[in-house]
């Protein structure tokens, strides 16, 4: 693959592992609006949120070249992998870092714990472009017809405008056919968490462990604005994603408390 | 270890493993306030952001009990340990989930992958008032004489005032001796992002592996609001931070920009 001077660059990444239907999907989608390089583990990695490979090296494996592709296998997790390709790989900045298709949603407070939304943002501390898609459907066989469209439709409505630094999206695809879904919605994160139900088990030797389950809870079911409103009434989500996490509106009565009035 | 109804009850985890000088010290002041439950690996476990363990089931034992404290070693992140505590160990919701002291600072856009900084999250995200301490120097022997006092005052200073839902806060201490220590500064995240540098190697097969190195590049290093400033300039700094990640200044624009001007 030769990328030219005018090519779109777009760096395709997700934590479903390289033969993900997700993955595949967003991979052909994307080879309309550039030249793709993929990179991405082998088998999933859910769950990882920013999470870095710091205690062992790195492996990256180019598996396959055409003229509009490139994929690589990489060992560490969606971090790691966009941290690396934008280091090592690629011949210059990607214009796009896209995520997903993920297989499951990542609304809400999930966008804390998702190695999709991850390697969103990633690319946005970059500088760069970057989105990651979720479809609400957490089957390997999932239907990702309708979510190629909103994928299209997203991406021409952004067409070459770009974010704003610091921003990237979040956007999550209902589970349900085409003409079942009722639009965008330019939404908020939905306040909740998971109500997390560890199952505990004896292993063959006699000794306790536990698995890590959960189900999410809904702080806020009645609140249009929120994602999490917006996937169970069937629309897509899009919520603007910061990379700042500073609670700026408390950092007033914070310095109150402190009896720290001026700053020096 | 007996947890009375007027007794506080603190949650304690770091990512630097149940060795650590920085959380030894941690437990050791805590006990001042409160009976003490600590969860960690054994060995250290940093860059682990908000990952969770989902693919393993997960271990806990614990290692020792007193009057005042149990100490408990677990084999998941420091997001894991959190909720396996929440969730399974502990006779009650905790008052505070503190976490730290971590060896090596947490400012800027560290927060975003840190395991110190996780856990406080994963605290507020259960509506338990959380904070995060970091020093600023990586090494094992790493000094804390200087942290100790400014843990006790900033614990002194929130006292029995609940935090607002939603925030924690993330401290960073500068590595230098109380005297040259110029004060607390409440600030907001610093603009900011690692400049990686991988190291290239091969390994004794000749096959090429990479080692994530890093840099931190301060995007605006004459703020003097930013945590990264208060840090270089030997403040203590505190940051409120919000787990709602949504850029909700973006939201009219995108609208806009979809062409959705109403909800309906």
């Amino acid at each position: 693959m030769k990328v030219e001077k005018d090519d779109r660059l777009i760096l395709l990444t997700n934590d479903d592992g390289l033969y993900a239907e997700g993955l595949n999907t967003l991979t052909q989608l994307m080879q309309e609006y550039g030249k793709v390089v993929v990179i991405s583990t082998i088998e999933s990695r859910s769950g990882m949120s920013q999470a870095l490979t710091v205690k062992m090296p790195i492996r990256v494996k180019l598996l396959k070249e055409t003229d509009t592709k490139r994929v690589y296998a990489c060992s560490g997790t969606p971090t790691d992998g966009v941290k690396i390709a934008v280091n090592q790989l690629l011949e210059r900045k990607p214009d796009w870092v896209v995520s997903g298709i993920n297989h499951g949603a990542n609304a809400s407070v999930s966008v804390i714990y998702s190695g999709t939304m991850a390697a969103a943002i990633e690319g946005c501390l970059y500088g760069i472009d970057s989105v990651g898609f979720s479809l609400n459907d957490y089957s390997s066989k999932a239907d990702f017809n309708a979510s190629k469209k909103y994928v299209r439709e997203i991406m021409n409505k952004l067409g070459n405008n770009k974010l704003p630094q610091g921003i990237c999206l979040n956007v999550n695809i209902p589970s349900c056919t085409d003409s079942d879904i009722r639009g965008i919605r330019i939404c908020r994160q939905a306040r909740g968490n998971w109500r997390e139900e560890f199952e505990k088990r004896k292993d063959p030797m006699g000794k306790t462990y536990y698995w890590l389950t959960g189900i999410f809870q809904n702080h806020e079911p009645d609140s249009t604005d929120t994602d999490e409103w917006a996937l169970q009434n069937n629309y897509v989500s899009v919520v603007p994603v910061s990379i700042d996490m500073t609670a700026h509106s408390y950092i007033d009565d914070l310095r109150k408390q402190f009896n720290l009035y001026t700053l020096k």
